[in-house]
């Protein structure tokens, strides 16, 4: 775990230098979202993935950096627009976009994020670059878009939740690896194996995530505790949590929180319950399943620092705590 | 000008029907909203450029039209954006979508539109078709930007409107062009002449809109009468009248613009003297100059129906009543 730490304070400076120039660069009006959003405490991963898969493969080219950036552009993007649609608060510890700067500059500052990070990867002057990020764009939309129509329609079902988020979370992972792989190589074998690498560590990423909605207080994650069952989100903790009710139970809790009727005395019920039982826990071991697809995946690729590197990054999302 | 219109006869239906193909392939929560914003009558100009720009460089096959209609994809994803950042209630005759389907579904059908406009232009193959699409949706914003920015700090200053005009209409426009002109040669000079046609064209068009404006009763531009004035928009008509009155006068018609005091008389009066002293007609002559420019950027095309076509297709603009 040592080399994959060195490896993020060695890279962070060039990846956190580059995006703070090109956010220097934009319109008054958005710079401040651009920069608020972009410069709040983040963990860069989705850069970190793109130059790892690239230096996997023999790439050793300064101008991985724009590149590398622009996934984090794209990320940035997408937070700004969910931001809006989901009412957040809070968004990395900080008072979410639209709250500070208003729907309209959130909204365009989204936009241009966009647009740059597609700007950026047409620079490459590979059309597979291109491709890949609008397909993660694309993924990334329709995640939401499930995740949004769940709210209004909630359900029991993995299935269902699966599908939100390789959507909203694992297909810009996965595109973060492509692209790595795509600037280094031609090779679809080997853009497959990180593709599918980012996909499995992206599913693991966001169950983690979800584990620790209902773990962790509020200022750890920049997140209320809770909040995905405030939001109406079916999670997988929660979703452990009601296959255990009989099924009137279940079926008068997925009500509540479809019509916002949740006391906040249920609400304290159900979380003190899913933390007695440990379905973070469990859900964290869901996690470690895909953890160790992820890692078989890498097989293909010769060994590397940064395969061995790319091993340990996929460790270190079962690890984090915020 | 029969010959244009025989053209959009003859080329409308293929665009729309992939245009209706592509909307019905989206999910549930955003399929409506595009469908309002792209079935709603609208003149398709953008990709007919497209398709002509290819032509009239030789290019005759099919597959133009994925690629022609990822235009009007990107233009209705700006649109989608755009009224809710004005708050418009009426967009091509019909009400605003997000006032229809909510801001959420609009501001998520935005970004799906984006999204799909840039996979099909990736799917050709050359990087500088997504180079291109990119910048165009970067100025777009851009001008967005600017244009909200001059709502809350109104000057008198036609560099300011024209850099306005450019960032949210001509480039579009003129990326239509360049896409048209890319897919079809590779030569610079070529794109550059479709392009600088397209801008100049771009231009044109949104100026005899903001003509429009001060012209067209309600129902017939499918805006209301002096909405850019009640929107706080100082278009070109209206800084020919703001040129007109004495400095103080112009002031304080500024400032009441500017904080929303203009009563309904005093905006009537303005409506009224501005159409008196035909500012719309004279914004219509600077327009034609635009168009006469336009023209001459086709010099450096081969003769051809398609270059004819594009010359009919810039008078026409100037023609439009609605």
């Amino acid at each position: 775990m040592t080399e994959l730490l060195a490896y993020f304070k060695q890279e962070l400076p060039k990846i956190n230098g580059f995006l703070d120039e090109e956010t220097d660069k934009l319109e008054g009006l958005v710079k401040g979202v651009a920069k608020h959003v972009l410069l709040a405490p983040g963990k860069r991963i989705r850069p970190i993935l793109t130059i790892l898969s690239a230096r996997s493969l023999g790439y050793s080219k300064e101008d991985i950096y724009p590149l590398a950036s622009a996934l984090e552009l794209l990320h940035a993007a997408t937070l700004l627009h969910d931001d809006i649609l989901d009412d957040a608060d809070l968004r990395r510890g900080v008072t979410a976009s639209h709250l500070v700067f208003g729907t309209t500059e959130t909204i365009l500052a989204g936009d241009v994020l966009l647009a740059l990070a597609n700007l950026i990867g047409a620079d490459y002057g590979k059309s597979r670059i291109s491709s890949i990020l609008a397909s993660a764009i694309m993924s990334t939309a329709d995640g939401e878009i499930r995740e949004i129509a769940h709210i209004s329609e909630p359900k029991v079902d993995r299935a269902v939740y699966m599908d939100i988020i390789i959507g909203k979370t694992a297909r810009l992972i996965e595109a973060s690896c492509r692209i790595g792989a795509s600037v280094a190589s031609d090779s679809a074998e080997l853009e497959d194996a990180l593709g599918n690498f980012g996909l499995n560590m992206g599913i693991a990423f966001q169950l983690v995530d979800d584990a620790l909605d209902y773990e962790s207080p509020v200022g750890d994650t920049g997140k209320p505790e809770g909040g995905d069952l405030k939001e109406g989100k079916i999670t997988l903790p929660l979703i452990f949590y009601l296959e255990m009710l009989d099924g009137k139970e279940a079926e008068l809790l997925l009500s509540e929180i479809k019509n916002r009727t949740l006391t906040d005395a249920k609400r304290d019920e159900v979380l003190e319950s899913i933390r007695a039982q440990g379905l973070g826990t469990k859900t964290r071991e869901s996690a470690a399943a895909y953890i160790e697809k992820a890692k078989d995946c890498l097989t293909p690729l010769s060994d590397s620092v940064e395969r061995r590197i790319l091993k340990q990054a996929a460790d270190f999302v079962l690890t984090r705590s915020k």
